[in-house]
């Protein structure tokens, strides 16, 4: 197993304007995105990678930067997501913050920053803007889409939304859609942010300042449900960072203060304020069953030609592996073609990025059953 | 059932300095407390409610302004804590900001508002003021001390550190200590309070602002911790609050988070911003194992001559039953007589103040065995 080595991002512009489900238009926007291995001459092999809150285009390789894929761990020759046999493509999603028009580029409309005007964005536009790109590079069909997390909900949508442009759906650590709780934890992080004087109604690209302090909360709390309870105790548990206590309100005490800070301070300091609002906000509005009434097995039913294959992890309690069994549910109840691996890890929601032999071999398999249908 | 109808809350002031686990000292603090019931000739019917972060020493009735104590329910004429038979004592934690000595105070020492330089407190200088105080009132030995989350801690913690003045411990929805997971959410509340502007390292009396945006944002992750998944999809789930999405970042589009947003708003009016860092941390370090190589077993050996009662509940993540259950391991591991009882109750955490028959019934059967062991 290599790696797909040194990676270039790539941009392609579309001036033809996006209509938005909230009824607004993104106008001449362009898109970061990469390819790994070689579209076979049937254009059949490719496979699109969908990004979760905070990754990006970056899914495999390196830059020049040195800086690693998100998903490298999966996507390479030989791996799980063999970029021998598929021609893999990530793209950054409109909105995000890493190349893709995003709040922090210029409204073509009033020549001023978007910021917090840039029109909030559902997965099934990131997905109808993802379908866009795929047409330019001459892309018919995906053999398949995959995401994590959020990534998931895309890979899911693909299915709903263009179901003819896509053979198998391979969704991981993902939900039907999110319940309150989970709509809890974004709002209290998008208050830290929008409450944080150096925000500025979400124009504070014009005043010079970043909303760090609103950043810094919002990623800690996010971190807290990345992660299993069991797993922060397994790493950190109640060790002290000192030898003895300080017995203070503000300093640090435990292990798992000083991880807190250190993951919200390097996040603030590369992330996009609007564009956490505005992530945030597409995974709270995905609810595929909700035009059926509720019903996500009549959602799934335009998915009946497709393969899926769903996982899940038992320590996840952002997504728990109770949400993925009710998406497979639905696609039963519709006698639709799923596999679904429930996998034993310690790790959390963050199990979906990890190098687990029981996940890979099961997303392996799956992907050499693509493979294996005749796509050449 | 009745209530204990109007109560004047009442004040203890202490000129002997109180010695903290920290090192430092309190000098010439006051406790507020309320007492319902009468104490009997042998003085042996006494017993004291523990409160936890945001509440205080008015335990039971109804003040003038129509508050109502917070453990209303559990507390008065024939309820199962019954102040026809006990004399039930209420009291405010020093640090905290409803009448004893905290922050907003005058530090006698500097004539200055204490703020940010009022002594860190632990749980057993909690519970050293608390036994102070009942050695004023003529109490030389509880029949039992009760409390619940923060409060059970210091009713545990009442056995450890004043054995021969307590007989019974009835500790609800706590733990032998946080978890790494509990010390992250305190840490995440603490940042967003610290961070704000408006905190002024912890002197903002003398600014004349309160930091409301950091208050806000804690109490919002706190409550997510007290309710489970569950019974927060019960009563919201993703409702939304108008008739159709507003496709929004900043306004509100769920029930959840008008609800949280509330109860932030809500907490901002009240609640001390130094008081909420000291009651979290000392939430924190609460470890009677610790001074035991972690050895809980041996930490309770002193407790030997008590009769405890452990309460948990099963939707309760933020002190999961299994915490519950380490505690019981350990007194059972010293041949101490424990109850314990797992409710089967949709709350979460929450529970413990609810009027659940099943919880209530079994307070009220622990409370029955200590009154007919012959304390009158």
């Amino acid at each position: 197993m290599g790696s797909v080595g040194l990676v270039t991002p790539q941009q392609m512009s579309f001036s033809e304007p996006l209509p938005l489900k909230s009824g607004a238009v993104l106008a001449d926007y362009a898109l970061s995105y990469e390819t790994y291995g070689s579209l076979n001459a049937e254009r059949s092999n490719a496979v699109l990678v969908c990004h979760a809150l905070n990754a990006s285009h970056h899914v495999a390789g390196v830059h020049a930067d040195g800086s690693v894929g998100w998903w490298d761990n999966l996507v390479g020759p030989g791996k799980p997501l063999d970029t021998g046999r598929f021609f893999v493509v990530g793209v950054n999603n409109p909105g995000s913050c890493f190349g893709s028009t995003g709040p922090m580029h210029v409204n073509p409309a009033t020549g001023r920053i978007y910021g917090a005007d840039f029109p909030v964005c559902t997965v099934e536009d990131w997905v109808d803007a993802q379908a866009r790109l795929m047409q330019r590079l001459g892309i018919e069909q995906l053999a398949a889409v995959v995401g994590g997390s959020l990534g998931g909900m895309q890979a899911l949508a693909w299915t709903l939304r263009h179901p003819a442009r896509v053979r198998h759906c391979v969704a991981v650590a993902t939900a039907p859609n999110l319940s309150a709780q989970n709509i809890a934890f974004n709002e209290v992080a998008r208050r830290a942010i929008v409450t944080d004087p150096d925000f500025h109604g979400g124009h504070f690209y014009a005043h010079g300042v970043v909303p760090r302090r609103g950043l810094r909360v919002a990623r800690m709390i996010g971190h807290i449900t990345y992660l299993s309870d069991d797993a922060m105790d397994a790493k950190f548990g109640r060790a002290l960072r000192a030898a003895e206590l300080g017995y203070s309100t503000q300093e640090i005490e435990f292990q798992i203060e000083s991880y807190l800070r250190h993951q919200g301070d390097k996040f603030s300091e590369y992330f996009d304020a609007n564009t956490y609002l505005l992530i945030t906000r597409a995974l709270d509005y995905f609810d595929p069953a909700l035009e059926c009434g509720g019903d996500l097995a009549r959602a799934f039913a335009v998915a009946r030609q497709h393969g899926f294959l769903i996982v899940s992890f038992s320590t996840d309690w952002r997504f728990s592996p109770a949400r993925s069994r009710e998406l497979v549910k639905a696609l039963v109840d519709n006698r639709i073609a799923v596999s679904y691996a429930e996998i034993d890890a310690p790790h959390g929601h963050d199990a979906f990025l990890l190098d687990d032999p029981r996940y890979h071999g099961v997303m392996r398999a799956y992907f050499d059953r693509i493979a294996g249908e005749g796509m050449r």
